[in-house]
């Protein structure tokens, strides 16, 4: 790999290839986020919308199109679907979670309120299902509003099995799936269903965008234990504090003695946390291995999103969407 | 119009012509509103489907479909796609207006919490738009996501305009549009499409809907300064003490003196009320002709209502919509 392209990450690749489509996805955004009626609605919106997210999600709808052979312009307005729909989730999440932050900045629901959040995600996804409508596919409406009711029922999952010690590995990936992975996978499908590509395309795609979110997913969680803070954003042991069980400690419960299992029980189930209990619970997960083993399951859907790429045809994106695979897992590796 | 005739309501009526329809629908809305993963769903779901709503919504669906000659299954899917979207509705307003009471139950936000009800909320809306995709009627989903467009536009609408004297009839108009008309006239639309009726019925069938809901919801605004609590559940003055703006309060300050105005302005616009405050706000009303001028209004949006019927087929279901309109405002007559 030259110097060049070492420098040079994945999704700015992307980026750099789908640029002309990436600013015709922004115009339209902002054509659609406007409300004769409402001026709270776009001031919401844009602060999501602007805060200079990677649009990772659209950027797949285009990328998969593209690879496809679509020459439309269709893929712009799934594209916009896929951002509307992710912005909605996001006002929401935050409103669930008491959020005051989002990438650095304040969220909706601190700087306006709880009120304006819930109902401009409302509008968000009214609007999302405007832009598909207009697509005229009735599989492409399928697909998303299938994604939507997991995303909402992962979302009711994660709220009833947080802070449960019973929590499996099975229920973390039917959240993940709801909350990451099953928007991933609806923008690489549809991008492939609107090029009318064929059906093992399409399947491809879909396992694709389902591997990639779900790593993408593991790699979050993993680098809340071990990440970079400089790097990454978040505060190690953030999860600890807000009592998440995610994958490592998922890992480190079910690996756990009496007395370990009851510091976890005190400090997630019940939240009575002290002084020292993050470097305890650090030590238990490396004791268990459990962030190496949570890494070597990252590795694994890394591997899949990218065997999935094997059924699809040979094209500068394929590449773009392989190296971004392994861009995803890199930020531990 | 004989004894009998008499005692029964237009919406038992409709109710019990429709019963087939309206227990298939019932038994789709159990079916849909399941989650294999996540109990708490239903639990919410339940709450507020079972309390004993009139099941208004659904039923103008179906009863538009069957006045225009319709003899599918699809009406039963729309009439529980509206149900979905009006519950979602219900869920989102209580956790924005912070309600903690509906029916004369708890709200599912006080019962739950607010996460619950917006992630549920979400939740049912995915699941309305699945149920509109089955229809394979792209012209339903665009009515049902336009209409979902305007619901959420005006609520947040409503959120802004909220408590400033300056809001005109023309913006009640579109808030109550939004809040109330919009699904009644999505409603009543979407029986005519899905039976394939002509244009100038579909047309009518949305006037009525539209004229319907913006009676419904005058109606609702006038009895909460002169209902009787025994019969209509609000107490006299609720929107008063929550500071709303509503048509009777918007027609007294347009004809207010400074005084008057300043009254309005420390009660509503501040928040500032005191004993005796909501008398004197009545007899302001009543020395403008305020509720008089209101209840004119919505007599004439009651006569739309009717008028609009004349285009559509001669058909024992057009009598009971016909009755249905008298009735709304029946209760202030």
């Amino acid at each position: 790999m030259g110097l060049h392209e070492a420098v040079i990450k994945p999704h700015e690749q992307l980026a750099a290839h789908l640029a002309a489509k990436l600013e015709a996805v922004n115009i339209l955004i902002r054509a659609r986020m406007a409300s004769r009626h409402a001026p709270r609605i776009p001031q919401v919106t844009a602060h999501l919308v602007e805060a200079g997210g990677k649009r990772l999600r659209p950027m797949l709808t285009l990328a998969t199109a593209d690879l496809c052979g679509y020459t439309g312009d269709f893929d712009v307005h799934l594209a916009a679907t896929v951002e509307f729909i992710h912005t909605a989730t996001l006002l929401h999440d935050d409103v669930v979670d008491e959020s005051a932050q989002r990438r650095g900045r304040p969220t909706a629901n601190l700087l306006w309120d709880n009120k304006s959040s819930v109902l401009v995600g409302d509008y968000l996804f009214a609007r999302a299902f405007q832009l598909m409508v207009e697509t005229g596919s009735l599989r492409v409406l399928d697909i998303l509003a299938n994604a939507s009711a997991t995303i909402a029922e992962g979302e009711v999952l994660q709220l009833t099995a947080a802070r449960d010690l019973a929590t499996t590995e099975d229920i973390y990936l039917q959240v993940v799936r709801g909350k990451t992975a099953a928007l991933f996978s609806a923008a690489t499908e549809v991008g492939g269903v609107i090029a009318g590509a064929p059906e093992d395309q399409v399947g491809a795609l879909f396992e694709y965008g389902d591997a990639l979110g779900i790593a993408f997913q593991i790699v979050d969680d993993l680098l809340d234990y071990q990440g970079d803070a400089r790097a990454t954003g978040k505060n190690v042991g953030d999860d600890f504090r807000e009592r998440k069980l995610t994958l490592p400690v998922i890992k480190a419960v079910a690996a756990a003695n009496a007395t370990e299992r009851a510091f976890w029980s005190r400090t997630i189930e019940k939240g009575d946390q002290q002084s020292g209990d993050l470097e305890h619970a650090l030590q238990l997960l490396h004791a268990h291995g459990a962030l190496d083993r949570t890494r070597a399951e990252a590795l694994g859907w890394t591997t899949r999103a990218k065997t999935a790429l094997d059924h699809l045809p040979d094209h500068p994106v394929r590449r773009m969407l392989f190296d971004l695979a392994d861009y995803v897992v890199a930020r531990i590796s």
